[in-house]
């Protein structure tokens, strides 16, 4: 079936809000089997508005839309939609109770033009909206089905998730089975030249990659009357997925490598210490964006000078001369000196050149020497990471510290 | 006049690529004073393109469109456009020469496909592409104009930075003049209500606020034949906005706090050193992200636990059985402690609640005490920061750090 994803927001069309709904909005009717061959973005305009839709219902079988059903006077897409479907608005009680409980509870003001949105259109399915006070609504007419959702993307996947994403489902007596598998180590083009046959060569199961910062993401959905057979085709091409990427895998569910890393520690009570040189305090922050994390993390060094390296952790002079600051033996130290001083059971220590400055032929922007000392045993990871600037240098070294511990856990278990 | 923007991409449709470019352009474009009607994404597809490129050409005076000019096949953006617009596409030497000599630099192996880049509309505008191998172009048939544009966002703002935004200013026979004012410690809905009359009450200068992470933009903007009329007329607006926001605007361009308060280090030669508790190491690792900190910027502590906080600063054991570990007592304790041990000009140290636990009544989650010891001064700040989330708070809290010292340099000024 073909769709398209229509926004409504004078905010998008000045440049002030990025169009991120209809990003997740792509994703998730891709995933339900959707063609989507149209993202359109119009302001509040009725007269616009209306044009468009007429455009999109010849075109399309179904329109996902989002945005305009606020309470102000400019918000005017439910009235729109309402009228070039041949729908009346009707006030629906339910509705309008469950605004005046919110409103009661929060002790806020309620004006005329909330009663605004208590109206839904007589003939279409309203869609309860337990995080905000604009319902969405459904609409089918001459086969073209137009579903219309807030704009906030807090309230917009509430509702998809809670209702949007079965009712579409059910558009197709096909059931969908998705898998998210997280890979690291792995660029998201150089994944898809290693999946080719599954990517391009079959359309069920469909593997999609998604790049996120480093951690390339991959979704293997597929559809079937019989949810076990859906489930088992995803399976299958997720047992030749492993065999084509061995150990590029970290995770069968949507977490990133920092949170899956902090989760480990915290289940293992594996205390934990950071000592950083070019990454500078980015890997104790992303461990600590962790929730509970305080209970294995207690202190974390940024040694960013030759001298607080000395200080500090007890890296030698001598060590320094012979193989200059960016090196194996100092990384080494680090991560023992680190040890020594808090007793942990995960010490982990870098020492690199993040640029834009400091690079030498020998050692470019880019190099990096990890060191982690796990249960009283150190070892070095040497890596020269491309040179993308220094923001990318840093997070794409920090991701590294993340995954030298991730793998020391797991062989450990 | 009129103006849409269209991005050719089925990596869009997919939902595999947020659309920041169409963000990006709106900001643009609004500026020059177009007014922006639609968003249009199309994927690579030459059938419905040149549908809608047909139906953009009867509703609006300017396309500006990205993506689809790569080297692939299915990359059929100029040879549609040119086929809508009645453009033959010849070869063009100097970029045909561009290309090789790029290619040549970098040892890239020239295929079949590259010279495809090299063709360009017959009577069209070429728009030169430093930064990539697709050059732009431009072509005005019947009154309407399209640009077209590479799709990757770096070539894209090369283009419209370098060429295509003096090429639209000159559309009018206006200058227009911009001043940017980077803010803190106002919202942008607060700072919307505030200047109400100003954003709301006049088209000139206009006044656009963008929303950047706690640290709001306002864009004021103005157009007049000549260029100092239009200066002083955005100059007379920023001195009203001065005087009804006193002590939020940080700076004149568009710099996040961050690398300010990093260049003012570095020019006024102030060693630097922080001791973080709530924030994690983000505030360390946010100076780092500065080129050239390592100047100043020589050691620094996460110090999580209470034992972390006495051992390395020397919290005393009394202070925190009387006041609690989120106390004004314990952020003085910390920023002192920093000075003792490094002696450094600017002593920074944060203790605070970033939740989800850890709350109570008294103290809730985003509680936070800042003490900042300077050239061996210290003074404590106490905030309560909205609870919108951990990483919300911690991003929150570490801008408030930047932001005293940013305060105690400009008082020592």
């Amino acid at each position: 079936m073909k769709a398209a994803i229509l926004s409504v927001g004078t905010e998008i069309l000045f440049g002030q809000t990025v169009n991120t709904n209809a990003t997740y909005l792509s994703q998730g009717l891709n995933e339900l089997g959707f063609d989507v061959l149209y993202h359109y973005t119009v302001g509040d305009n009725p007269k616009r508005l209306e044009e468009t839709l007429y455009e999109l219902m010849s075109k399309v079988d179904l329109i996902v839309s989002t945005g305009g059903l606020g309470p102000t006077e400019d918000d005017l897409t439910k009235e729109t939609i309402c009228k070039a479907f041949g729908e009346k608005l009707v006030k629906d009680e339910r509705v309008w109770n469950e605004i005046l409980e919110r409103f009661g509870k929060n002790h806020w003001e309620i004006t005329k033009n909330n009663e605004k949105q208590a109206y839904v259109p007589e003939h279409g399915t309203v869609i309860h909206n337990a995080v905000g006070s604009a319902p969405g609504f459904a609409i089918t007419k001459d086969g073209v089905t137009i579903v219309s959702m807030p704009g906030p993307p807090r309230e917009m996947k509430y509702l998809w998730n809670n209702f949007v994403k079965d009712y579409l489902a059910a558009f197709s007596d096909e059931k969908y089975y998705s898998l998210t598998l997280r890979t690291f180590g792995i660029g998201e083009s150089k994944l898809e030249t290693v999946l080719i046959d599954e990517i391009h060569g079959q359309s069920d199961p469909t593997v999609a990659t998604y790049a996120k910062e480093g951690q390339t993401q991959l979704r293997v959905t597929s559809k079937h009357k019989d949810i076990n057979q859906a489930r088992k085709k995803v399976e299958d091409v997720v047992k030749i997925i492993e065999e084509k990427i061995p150990g590029k895998i970290y995770a069968y569910e949507d977490i990133d490598l920092q949170a899956l890393v902090g989760k480990m520690l915290i289940e293992n009570n594996l205390s934990i210490s950071s000592a950083e040189s070019c990454t500078g305090g980015l890997f104790a922050s992303e461990l600590t964006n962790v929730p509970g994390i305080s209970k294995v993390f207690k202190e974390s060094y940024v040694t960013y000078s030759e001298k607080a390296k000395m200080e500090i952790l007890g890296v030698k002079q001598e060590t320094l001369d012979k193989y200059t600051v960016v090196s194996e033996q100092v990384a080494q130290e680090m991560a023992e000196g680190l040890y020594r001083k808090t007793g942990s059971d995960v010490n982990i220590a870098i020492t690199g050149i993040a640029g834009p400055d400091g690079g030498t032929e020998e050692k470019p922007v880019g190099t990096i020497y990890i060191g982690l000392c796990y249960k009283g045993e150190t070892k070095v990871k040497h890596m020269k990471l491309n040179n993308n600037g220094r923001i990318w240098v840093k997070n794409s070294a920090m991701l590294n510290m993340f995954h030298m511990i991730y793998e020391a856990i797991k062989a450990d278990a």
